[in-house]
């Protein structure tokens, strides 16, 4: 019980991670500094953990790396969107 | 015997999925753009994910946190030491 609580701690507080750099992204519309590898590897490495929830019948696994997943989408859709501005802080 | 490998295959993109951030903010000595928030909360996250493997007496889940801890160490101590340099595209 207090290790699903602990579960439940670790994927909430994971899988919103990217919401702050989101906001960020949002309020600067500047990426210049964000790496496309990293989000595209961690995109393609959370969707294998979601298989990997399922396979081991753990909610807790899937769902996390679902949202995350979702974030990181998000994420990867303001990279393109705002790279072509080339802002950041010099404007 | 197949989940195994889906689940290393996992583990294995994304604990080190934050090297090619580290690798950019090393090049670029940049990360204005970078959410710290993201950084503190993931950290956070991903140690309790480590607790949670133990837990579930779970090797992957323990060994591939604790690698994403470490280079999410690396990052943050890289925000700190170049975001007091402001510098970035205009150099």
């Amino acid at each position: 019980m207090i290790w699903t609580v602990i579960g439940a701690i670790a994927a909430t507080l994971t899988m919103f991670s990217f919401v702050p750099q989101i906001f960020r992204s949002l309020r600067t519309r500047s990426v210049n500094d964000v790496s496309p590898v990293t989000l595209f590897q961690l995109s393609a490495g959370v969707l294998l953990w979601m298989i990997y929830g399922i396979a081991r019948r753990d909610p807790i696994i899937f769902i996390a790396n679902l949202v995350t997943l979702i974030t990181l989408t998000t994420l990867i859709f303001l990279y393109f969107k705002y790279k072509s501005l080339k802002q950041g802080v010099c404007r």
